[in-house]
């Protein structure tokens, strides 16, 4: 049953090959100060960096530089960022690149005027935000997360083997994201494959849990449909501006919050994927492709008949003459095949995790309760072994 | 392939039994003075007027009343608005009812402080809005048009035989829209399938266009699977919560601006629909169901291969041994015989129309070209009178 809740998504989107044409005019709407946060050097590479810092000076701003955001951002780099925005009384954070720019763009929107330890009260408590919040803008260049259009914001402290996602409010959430497919195409293959999985995973994680026949479901059927038929296309030829703009569209809706509203979700495989990361600094959606299947395959008997609907309506099994368990796995056995065909690293061993690691990874995974099976320490620690044989 | 567009719905939405709790924290946010506008008797037997009066007394507000919003919003009963809304000079119109109290709201909303005639300058000649514009919060207690989360608004001049929607911008949708499926329960069962098919047309309205594989594609199958699910369970048991709640969720979805970004859109069926209204006053939805097949099957040789997709995606038709041309029209077949299930109109005779009608009825049937076929006013005849037949 659809469950009570409140929607509402609050950020502009502009979707197409001329987006960052608009991105003077959302600029109007901030003052005078912006804090250009972005990565390493791929932006200056393929010439963003220039065009951006170019619209940033024709609408007069002072830029405050914020780079070498890494590609999961550290909790020392969230105090630097904070401090740089402190001091450039910053007006706009501009977030230019994939999404963990992006999410270190909220983490610091939220962070700069916290008056104690952010990351204990933001990350580790997860309280709400009660100080002032600078607002931020985007321009994405890789796509998976969804982190352009939602309130989530991964922070990683080594120091304590913790990668924590908050997943702020809407009053958090981008004011405006510029999509361009074009600037997703210079992706290497190895992260462009990592993105497709993390947005199948987004979709999974909201679409295996609850016993109910919510439209959410149908509409999660028709993201992984147009994902699969897309990703296929776009990893024989990456620079197919449909499949990558498809896809682009399908992240953004995979986690702007809409296919979750009214029903339970999961998030088992982020948990274990983002401990998993806290002790490699693997790529996250290959960290979440190395532990899916391990732990589908462990639930799939307590959510056997959410299961059987996913491989006949995603995968297209036929379900003549087969039991609802053989309907069930044969649909994980076409994702496995899909998983391969794209190229994901299917195993956490291929990630750098070693013997050793696998207490410390499990203990680091929080356990979630929304999902078909709640996990025991054991059975994350067997989900881990499974993927470490794969 | 994904076109350029902008996407932006301000509309927060409270989904649930439990939502109009939330009306007092909206109508903090604006002054005094609240314009309320319903239809008929309805709210008042079901007590829905009551608690609303006394949610927005205890909160401060002045009310100035704007009952009798007919089905079909007339162009006389808008111009009686705006001086009701001038006079009291308004800061909320607060819209107590269906689609067409919602549809009516918003033009009061843009023509109060319009300085010519609205009906010329809105619907007549579709102009852009500027002038200020009162904002509107929604009730919703019928679900169909999707009015409770965009800028649609249809308002009928009787005098010039004209029903003219306009879609306006983002500016003009409601503010905020309390959506409680409980309160669609009492609706008579007529009201209930019609609207049930403005949902379907809605989606299949942006569905028949393009040649394209897009995101919306896959979105909009997985919408028109929940609402022939959810739809059949509501016409046995109109007090199934579930089904209900998914239906007026799928309406949402259905017209909020999402499925047709980055695509091409017919709404043709809509023209020939509102045209039928405009000279019989008949429900919206019924004017839909009775011209909807006569005219999918005229274009359907045009767009063959979405009709193809149509029938195996949405209609579980299996493709085996049959021909393209044969699937399609399978697919068509299905849908007529859901569509008697349901009990809908199946011809415009059984709307009040008369063959003395139909010159008139074709000539004042705007033709859009975003189909697989821009009709001709002959085969728009023809269209209304293989629906005669039906």
């Amino acid at each position: 049953m659809l469950g009570n809740f409140c929607y509402s998504n609050p950020t502009k989107l502009y979707f197409g090959e001329d987006s960052l044409d608009q991105l003077g005019g959302e600029l109007q709407n901030y003052g005078k100060n912006v804090l250009l946060c972005y990565g390493g050097g791929s932006i200056k590479k393929s010439g963003l960096y220039d065009q951006v810092v170019s619209i940033l000076k024709a609408n007069g701003k002072e830029i405050f530089e914020d780079p070498g955001v890494m590609p999961n951002p550290t909790v020392e780099k969230l105090y630097e960022g904070c401090k740089r925005a402190k001091e450039g009384k910053v007006d706009l954070i501009l977030a230019v690149g994939g999404g963990s720019v992006c999410d270190y763009a909220k983490a610091v929107s939220v962070s700069t005027y916290c008056k104690e330890d952010p990351w204990d009260k933001y990350y580790l408590r997860m309280e709400d935000v009660d100080n002032p919040i600078i607002p931020v803008g985007c321009v994405l260049t890789m796509v998976g997360t969804g982190s352009e259009m939602n309130g989530g914001s991964v922070i990683t402290n080594h120091e304590q083997k913790l990668k924590i996602g908050h997943v702020f409010g809407d009053n958090v959430f981008p004011k405006f994201s510029i999509l361009n497919p074009r600037l997703t195409f210079t992706l290497p293959n190895y992260q462009m494959i990592a993105g497709f999985f993390d947005i199948m995973s987004h979709i999974l994680e909201q679409y295996f849990s609850g016993e109910d026949d919510n439209t959410s479901d149908y509409l999660m059927e028709g993201l992984l449909r147009s994902l699969i038929h897309s990703s296929k296309i776009a990893v024989q030829n990456p620079t197919d501006y449909e499949a990558r703009s498809n896809i682009m569209w399908t992240a953004t809706w995979a986690l702007n919050t809409l296919v979750a509203k009214g029903k339970s979700t999961d998030w088992m495989v982020h948990m274990i994927g983002q401990s998993v990361g806290a002790y490699t600094d693997a790529t996250h959606g290959m960290t979440l492709a190395a532990v899916s299947l391990p732990y589908y395959r462990m639930i799939l008997p307590y959510g056997l008949a959410k299961f059987k609907r996913y491989a006949i309506n995603v995968w297209n099994v036929s379900p003549d003459g087969k039991t609802d368990e053989e309907i069930a796995s044969e649909g994980l056995d076409r994702m496995e095949a899909y998983m391969k065909e794209l190229g994901l690293v299917m195993n956490i061993r291929d990630l750098g995790v070693t013997e050793d690691m696998l207490d410390g990874i499990a203990k680091g995974s929080f356990i979630m309760d929304g999902g078909y099976k709640t996990l025991t320490y054991e059975e994350i620690v067997s989900v881990l072994k499974e993927s470490m044989k794969g």
